[in-house]
């Protein structure tokens, strides 16, 4: 009789998702998770704020331990074992025991991919100097809170205006440092359009970031302990105490990759909307997997909580022998810098440009609140259109505490396949401590109108 | 010639926003506008929030005054004049100076009737003592304003526990006054189920409001002065100096029913999408017309400034020889108690039993941010299905800040026809500021698909 084992590679949101998912269809069945780390299911996401001291202990950011799912979920979740390869002809994986040294081979009746994501680290001199970070795993931000507990750094550098890059910002100056962001682009936050990015830079340099574009990185100098005393620059030297890079992510995905399984766009383990890959009873979830777009039609690799998890119910819904379909992504985020919330959500206007649509763009200003209550502040909202057909492409959001969750209704909206005229005229919740009687969003879909 | 002037009953939210819509497309078009009060365009929905003296002049709530009409935008309005009676024969308006006492007819060539909507008074001994206020002009918020000024009264009693009447609860206590809340019905917030609606009192009560349900107003008592000493119950009597009606608000129709046209749903003019009434060249709009309902497929009257500005453009559209279909409304509606927010859209389950549908609902308990996140804090959402299909019917939401504009994702997935499968996998937007990995309207929704 074939082995049943379920066995999932990394246990973080995608595979934990998907174990617990599968454990309660199939009660009896044995799953294995198998996680290099020392941590299972843990939010990534809030790192920055557990660096910035807005979290008390890292603890918190754990959802689940290893013990949980063992003692509540009978899920055999090991920390500190490490997947080396993957046999799809014989159905094993071979396992690397980092605490024992021992390695062993695993059968499987299917098997799980979610290794995850990491963080792009260009291949420059100096790139592995103490003092420069990324974050990836729960260690990773663990290791920068100690480095600014035990060294006391007074400047921080911030390479890369994403998303991780602004968090970071927020949290180094929550701690007191002097923060500079060095972006090689000409805008941050690049999965939104120049006009809408704009409006970020100069809130966070009132804030007391230097804020610096155009600016590549060449490289670092260390100091007499060989620890991170610059960031070189094109433009030159700036001082470092400490670094964190927020250039991205790029999928996990070579183990796939060296047992024949197809990989796709970005780098990405192919599966379809099943969450299946090339091989046979081999299953792929979470940031090392693609994801289809639901408005370019194409697949994308976005590495992201929300996607991983239900990829993590997708894939575990159809081990177990249900019949689930990961309906797409729409590259739906969110962050804020400070009061400054940013949304996004489908095509920027750019993206689709370059798709070869044909769009209509609307940009307004408005209020978060009708103008005349406390707290009401402003909001930007960009949304673009199909030209022809009015139908809701894409939808871009910054402004003031409130502002960023209305992206959700654009989403809505778009996934729905709603048109400009839809949105406008939407029975949309209204009463002054939370909108004005057009919420900003309609207002930019009447704007589109026009 | 026939006469080609567009005359408008009523100088609020829906009479001006058609004004201004067929200004904008027919630049030399005589328009008059008879407003019987001493305001345009003012934001109805403030006045608790200028009660409670969150807002530093009523002049505030005023959005546009009939000085700013004429001038801007050519619009003869004209306040202090009352419309007494509609000749749909002559096509002429009988209406009466208020100033000057003089009367006089105003030929039309379109008519819109955007009377608006009056408080109920329930005919009870004592509810014309001075003291005992309904809100619905902008004078009559004012009038509450002096009251509370001049008066200095220490005891308050809200009848009704509808938006008003939370929202008066509200003002009142911020003002200091010890308050009291009563409604004949065992909840309050009828639009939505009761065990949503019990979450609120012991929010309110715990803020220090005494909430009595179940209990019958009967009467008033009056002072030596003739002013309110006391509401009686059929429990007993509440002192009260101050007392606020918050009982609902009946379309104002009787000058177009004295007219002959046709009168709909709740004693609301009786409109199609285009907004008109049953006779040639008289459309209605806003507080005193019906509206679709798009779920139940009936006309509905809902008294709201969303749907009145809504009314105004489709019907300012139409007048202006566009074409132009109001889509109609899903009932949503948001408002708050302090910091406890509360939001509906849809039909709740008991509607939708009530016309006979087969429904599943879910109702959770979750988080308005990620449960490590400072800030985070609680928030419950109930949504309803239908049973057969899955479809999105209703939802309604009770939570701390960020909690009730979750209220409009809801909306627009039910206006698109979108399933609980549809929402759960929905790509919203997540980081640890603004919501769990997974929104609560999505935990909601895959609940229901359990």
């Amino acid at each position: 009789m074939p082995d049943h084992t379920l066995v999932v590679i990394g246990g973080d949101a995608a595979g934990m998702s998907a174990a617990s998912r599968v454990r309660r269809t199939q009660s009896d069945r044995p799953i294995i998770v198998f996680e290099k780390g020392r941590h299972t299911s843990y939010a990534a996401c809030g790192m920055p704020y557990y660096i910035a001291g807005e979290i008390s202990t890292s603890g918190k950011l754990i959802a689940r331990t290893p013990e949980e799912f063992r003692e509540k979920h009978a899920i055999d979740a090991r920390t500190g074992h490490e997947v080396t390869a993957i046999n799809t002809g014989a159905k094993t994986v071979t396992v690397h025991n980092l605490a024992t040294g021992e390695t062993f081979d695993q059968p499987y009746g299917d098997l799980l991919i979610a290794t995850g994501a990491s963080p792009i680290r260009p291949p420059i001199d100096g790139i592995n100097t103490p003092g420069v970070f990324s974050l990836s795993s729960l260690q990773s931000g663990i290791d920068v809170w100690n480095w600014l507990d035990g060294r006391k750094p007074r400047n921080a550098v911030v390479v890369g205006g994403g998303y991780i890059g602004l968090e970071m910002a927020e949290a180094f100056l929550r701690r007191g440092l002097r923060t500079t962001l060095i972006d090689m682009a000409s805008q941050v936050m690049t999965t939104m359009d120049a006009d809408m990015a704009g409006l970020i830079p100069p809130f966070m340099r009132e804030a007391g970031v230097e804020v610096r574009l155009e600016e590549k990185l060449v490289g670092f100098t260390s100091n007499d302990d060989g620890e991170i005393e610059s960031v070189i620059t094109d433009k030159g030297p700036i001082a470092a105490d400490v670094v964190v890079m927020g250039l991205g992510v790029k999928p996990n995905a070579r183990l796939a990759e060296q047992a024949g399984i197809a990989l796709g766009a970005g780098g990405a383990i192919h599966v379809n909307q099943r969450m299946e890959t090339s091989a046979p009873n081999v299953w792929a979830a979470g940031d090392c997997a693609e994801s289809l777009h639901r408005i370019s039609g194409r697949q994308v690799a976005i590495a992201l909580g929300t996607i991983a998890n239900k990829h993590g119910v997708v894939a575990g819904t159809n081990i177990s022998g249900g019949n689930a379909m990961f309906p797409g992504v729409l590259g739906t985020a969110i962050t804020k810098f400070n009061e400054l919330e940013i949304a996004r959500t489908g095509l920027s206007e750019r993206e689709a440009r370059e798709l070869g649509m044909d769009v209509n763009t609307a940009m307004i200003k408005s209020r978060t609140r009708s103008g005349y209550y406390p707290g009401s502040d402003r909001i930007t909202v960009k949304l673009t259109a199909d030209a022809d057909t009015g139908r809701l492409l894409g939808g871009q959001i910054v402004g003031m505490p409130g502002s960023g969750k209305r992206i959700d209704t654009v989403a809505t909206a778009i996934m729905a396949n709603l048109t400009a005229h839809d949105l406008a005229f939407a029975d949309l919740s209204y009463a002054p401590p939370f909108s004005p009687v057009w919420d900003p969003v309609q207002t930019a879909a009447r704007q589109l109108l026009k």
